[in-house]
C-alpha cells in the first residue's frame, strides 16, 4: 500500500512543475524575458506552497502508514480517497496560479485552492482517526490512548486554519495565499509533525 | 513485478488530473469563472469515476499479486497487457469528458469509455484465472479449489455490467456514466473486493 | 537501483498515452467522431508497439538486475544511459504517430522511431555484456560461461532486426512499423525472453 | 523515504522528454522535417545534459540515503527541499531549450538553467553535511571523520563550477551550456562519485 501511495504522491508533486509555463517568445513584448518571468510570480508562489504542503502530507502519511502492520478494506478505501484529494492539487494549483493575475475570478480560485487543502486534511484526519481509534491493535508498537489522542488532535487542528483560509478568499485571495504559506511553514516545523525519528 | 505495476497504475491514476483543464481566462465571457467551472462538471464526474475504478483495480491487483510467490513468462505478459489497458484510461476519460458536453459524438465517446473499462476487466480476469487455475502451486498460501472459484466468479461478474454499460451508450451516454459510477461504488464496497486483511 | 529504474520505465510507458490526442470537437467536420478516431489509427498502432516494446525491455531489465547482488559505478552509469534511451521513446513514438499520416517526413520519422529502439537495444546489450562478462562474480547464482554467452547472444540478436527496420524506413515507413510490431510480438514470446521463473 | 525520493526523481527525469516537441507539420515550410528536427538541437542538448545531471544526483542521493539507518525531522525537510529543486529542473530545461534559439533572453535563460543546478547542489550539500556532521551516529557503518570530510568536500566542490556557469551566462549562454555538459561528464566519472560498490 505504501509503495502505491508513494507513487501517486510523487507523481502529483512532480506534475506541479507543468504549471510553470515558459513565456511564449512571440508574446514577450518589449519588456523582455525577465519581465515576463517576474510577472508570473504567482505561479512560483503557488508551486512552492503546494510542493511543501504535499511533501508534508507525504511525511505524515509515511509516519502513519509506517505504524500499521496490516490493512483492511476500510483503510484501503479511505487511503484511496486521500489520494484522490491529493491527485486534484495540480489542478487547483494551476487554477490559482492562472487567476491570481486576472482581474476577476481570483477569489473563487483562491477559495478552491485552500478548499482543496481542506478536503485533503479532512481525508487525512479521517484515515488517521480510523487507524488510531478502530484499528489500534494493528499498530507495530502499542500506543497508549493519550498518545493516540494527541496525534489525532494534531491532525484535527489542521482543519480550522484551512477552513479559515478558504472562507477568507472572499475578502482577498492574497490573504488566503499567505495563510496557506504560513501553514506550510508551520507544518514543516518539528513541533507540528512530531517526528523525532523514522526509518530512512 | 509489483513495484513496476504499482508505478504504472500510480502514474496513470495521477495523469487523470491533466484532463481537468483550467478555463481559459480570455474565453470566460460575462458568466465568470464559477459558471465556467460548473459547466465542465462532466470532467469532474469522469475524473472521480476513473480514479476510483483504477484505484479499485489497484487494490485487486495488489491482493492478486500478493498471493503469488513466483511469476513465469505468461504471468509477466498477461500483466503487461493488463497495464496496457489501464494505461489507455487517461485517454478514454479525456475523450468522454470532452464529448459529453458536445452535441454529437457523446454516444461513441461513452461507449469507448465503458468499453475501455470492459477491456481492463477482461485483462484482469484473464490474468486472475491464469494464476488461480494454472499456477495455483505458486500461491503463498494454498487456496482450496472452491475458494479459488469464488474469487474467479467475482472477477468474471464484473464483465457483464461493463458490457451492458458499453451497449447502453447507444441509448444515452449518461446512462453509461451512471452505470460506471454505480459499479465503482459497488466495487469499493467490502462485499465486492472480499478483502478482509492485507499487509500494509 | 531497481526501484529507480522501475520508476523511470513506468513513467515513460505511461506517458505514451499523452500521444493519443482527443480529436478537437470544432475540427470534426461532417464525418463525425468515429471517422476522426479511425483516421488516427497510426497513433494507436504506435502506442501499442511502443508500450509492448518498453514492457518487454522492463521484463528483461528486471531479470538482468535481479541477477545482480551489487553494482559499481560502471553499472550505474550504463544503466542511466539505458534509461536515457528509454526516456526518449515517448518523443519518437509521438513523432512517428504525427508524421505517419502526413504526406512527407514519414520515412525520416519511421527511421528515427526504429532507430530509437535500436539505440535502446545497444544500451541494453552493453549493460548486459558488462554484467555477464566482467561482473559475473556479483551474480546471485553463478552462471556457467556457456549460459552467459547464450543470454548475451540473445540480447545481441535483437540489434540486427532493429538495424534493418531503421534502414528500410527509406523504402516505406509501414514496412518499418510492421517489423517493429513483429519484433515486439517475437520478444513477447517465451522463446525470446527465456524467462521461465522470476520472483513476483 | 528512499522510495518516495526515487519516485520524484524518476518522474522529474522522465518528464524532461515532454520538452522535446514534435515539429508542427503545418509549419515545416519547404525545408522539411529533417531541417526542423536539426534546427531544435538545443532541445536535445538540454535534454541530455539535464537527464545525466539528474541521474547523477540520483546516484549520489542513493549512496547518501543508503548510508542512513534512521531519519529525523530535519533530514526529511532538507530532503524535501532537495526534491523541490530537482522538481523545478523540467521547467528550467524547457526555458533554456526555448530561448537558446531566440535572439533575446538567451543569457537570462542560461543563467536560470545553471542557477537551478547550483540551487540543487546547495540543497544536496546541505543535506549531506547535516547527515555526515550531525547525524553520523545514524550511519549503517561508522565512517571516520577524515572520510566524512572527504565526501563533504566532494559535494562542496560542485558548487564553484555551477556558480561560474551561472555567472558566465552574461557573456554567452553557450559557454554556460558547455560548462554544464562538462560537469555532467565529470560527475559521471568514477573519480567524482567515489562509488565503488553499492547494493543493486
Amino acid at each position: 500500500m505504501e509503495s502505491f501511495s508513494d507513487g501517486v504522491i510523487a507523481v502529483a508533486i512532480t506534475l506541479l512543475v507543468l504549471n510553470i509555463s515558459v513565456p511564449e517568445p512571440r508574446l514577450l513584448g518589449h519588456h523582455g524575458l525577465a519581465h515576463a518571468l517576474l510577472a508570473q510570480w504567482q505561479i512560483y508562489a503557488a508551486y512552492v506552497i503546494s510542493f511543501v504542503t504535499i511533501g508534508i502530507i507525504w511525511i505524515n502519511h509515511h509516519v502513519m502508514i509506517g505504524r500499521l502492520r496490516e490493512a483492511d478494506h476500510a483503510i484501503l478505501i479511505l487511503n484511496l480517497l486521500l489520494l484522490l484529494t491529493i491527485g486534484v492539487l495540480p489542478f487547483s494549483t494551476s487554477l490559482l496560479a492562472t487567476y491570481l493575475k486576472q482581474g476577476e475570478g481570483q477569489n473563487l480560485a483562491a477559495g478552491i485552492y485552500a478548499g482543496s487543502f481542506l478536503l485533503m486534511s479532512i481525508a487525512f484526519a479521517t484515515l488517521n482517526s480510523h487507524i488510531l481509534l478502530r484499528k489500534a491493535h494493528w499498530l507495530h508498537t502499542e500506543l497508549p490512548i493519550e498518545e493516540r489522542r494527541r496525534i489525532l488532535t494534531r491532525s484535527l487542528t489542521g482543519l480550522g486554519p484551512y477552513a479559515i483560509a478558504t472562507a477568507l478568499a472572499v475578502v482577498s485571495p492574497y490573504i488566503t495565499l499567505v495563510i496557506c504559506a504560513l501553514l506550510a511553514l508551520f507544518y514543516a516545523s518539528p513541533i507540528a509533525t512530531g517526528v523525532t525519528k523514522a526509518p530512512a
